[in-house]
């Protein structure tokens, strides 16, 4: 497209988008669609990895993930924006990747050892979680993707993503650039419990909330732990709601808030106050643009199709080289 | 297809199809044809689990395998003869199954931990080979098989499509019937060196020989390793060419030939003279039928297309129940 770099990135639709999405993945999104090509594609197959057992829900969270996308500013012209699932050509390259992969490279991805030992009450080494990161790689590589933009967890996906294109255009002939990862800087916001941010420690802000439970919300948060009562000073630069606030508040009112906090001069559910009403007012288009899209399904329906038809066109010029590669 | 129970099997192509292949299994699925509606498929995809780097052959392999099917006696119009890449559903459903498949039963896999250890020139250590049992599940399911004509070595593999059907029909909803493993007595013939009859070893009589090749391959079989000279008596019951009587010569000579070698009236060379005319003459009407397929092109192609179309349209039934049940 226009001789713009090609990225591509993912996200499982595993519910209701958060600040902590907004401002660790999307807002960069949001920017990079300037400067490059962009496939934004969410990852309903990937949801299966750790959801398996309940899929109910994965079907309103495509949808309601597309909603997010677009209100935050994510554009179906500018960007190819489409669901993983309907590009059927991803299992197929998926199912030729899995040939050539050590399973080694997968045992000792460093996201899977985590995830082994972190989540105890779920099931995950099955065959599907162990092969994350060849499905990735085919996600990634299916668009001949420069870059992939990701969090420095992420970086050793993106490693495996380049030793399987290397293996393939060794084995079979170079077609597949090894991407680079794209690595940005995301301001550190947490949960209100000041954990990450995550849906299911129950501790965030979604993008999709009203601004009575962004108020509720907020009033909830963890400040300066240390500042037991209203008339003892506080510390800003260990306080979460501080940090919001050098996002969402204005630069002199930031200043001003932190020597009062220092100084016992304002109290914590006043300095929320004022954080709430000015992350109310920066979400305002994002809800209002959220109620656009709510109110026009046909329209988002016909994105989606839209967007899935542009990268399934693309998938099937590269498989078509795939297969002539591998002569299969 | 009239009420008759389906099964599905399938064979890699690795190389011309040879007498082991046609006595373990093509002449069983020729028989099965009458009783069964029969869908038999070239495993294309499943050659790259241990052929991965070099698949220059397997395009080649796989219309030689379709004219070989043919010349025995496969009827495209009996059964459905398709090829597995062509079926691109295939990939889906492995990408499905994938999930909810614990790594454990792979490794506990009979075949793949043999393999691991007798294979030692080869780097069988993929992911794609330790999901060899989650891809053959796919197969098998796809079309909603009744059973499964096995060696017994593969019941194993059988038993773990088994256990990935209850699963999703546990965690989706009963959508796949338990293929049962249906066991055929084969005749035990050896190769010429007494192995196991195999391209690799180099010691296999393919359908596709010509009278020539046949008479010098018999020639060099190792019969009974006691008779030394021809006027020492021999053991039938111990000797590979007898059991290549057994099949292709009739029952009185083969008595008389049994006598005779018991009795040093008949030499070795002599012995297999015999069963290479035997033998050359029950092939005929295989080598004539792979003249006919081999002169028109344009025929074999069109089974093909048309017996892939046939699957496809069920594969394609199976994915879109397959969708339903998962909500993706």
């Amino acid at each position: 497209m226009n001789g713009k770099k090609r990225i591509v990135s993912g996200m499982r639709p595993t519910g209701p988008l958060h600040l902590g999405n907004l401002l660790g993945a999307l807002s960069n999104w949001v920017e990079m669609q300037k400067e490059y090509d962009c496939f934004f594609f969410i990852a309903d197959w990937h949801a299966l990895t750790s959801n398996y057992e309940d899929t109910s829900a994965v079907s309103d969270y495509v949808r309601q993930m597309m909603i997010d996308w677009l209100s935050v500013g994510l554009s179906d012209e500018k960007s190819t924006l489409f669901v993983q699932s309907h590009i059927k050509e991803h299992a197929e390259l998926f199912l030729i990747l899995s040939m050539i992969t050590p399973v080694p490279w997968l045992e000792r991805n460093p996201t899977y050892k985590d995830q082994i030992v972190q989540i105890e009450n779920k099931d995950l080494s099955t065959f599907g979680f162990l092969g994350y990161p060849v499905l990735q790689a085919a996600d990634i590589i299916m668009y001949k993707a420069y870059g992939v933009p990701v969090g420095l967890d992420q970086v050793p996906h993106v490693e495996i993503t380049r030793e399987i294109a290397r293996r393939f255009n060794f084995l079979y002939g170079n077609i597949f650039p090894e991407p680079e990862a794209i690595l940005t800087k995301t301001p550190k916001i947490l949960g209100t419990d000041r954990r990450k941010m995550s849906k299911s420690y129950n501790n965030a802000i979604f993008l999709s909330d009203s601004p009575d439970r962004i108020r509720s919300t907020v009033a909830k948060m963890i400040t300066d732990p240390q500042r037991a009562r209203r008339s003892d000073p506080g510390n800003p630069d260990v306080c979460n709601v501080f940090e919001f606030h050098k996002i969402y508040t204005d630069a002199e009112t930031v200043d001003k808030i932190s020597h009062a906090c220092r100084n016992a001069e304002i109290g914590c559910v006043e300095c929320k106050g004022i954080m709430a009403e000015n992350l109310i007012k920066a979400l305002e288009p994002i809800r209002n643009k959220r109620e656009h899209y709510e109110a026009r399904p046909k329209l988002v329906d016909d994105i989606i199709t839209d967007g899935c038809n542009r990268a399934r066109k693309v998938a099937k010029q590269t498989m078509k080289k795939v297969r002539s590669s591998i002569k299969i």
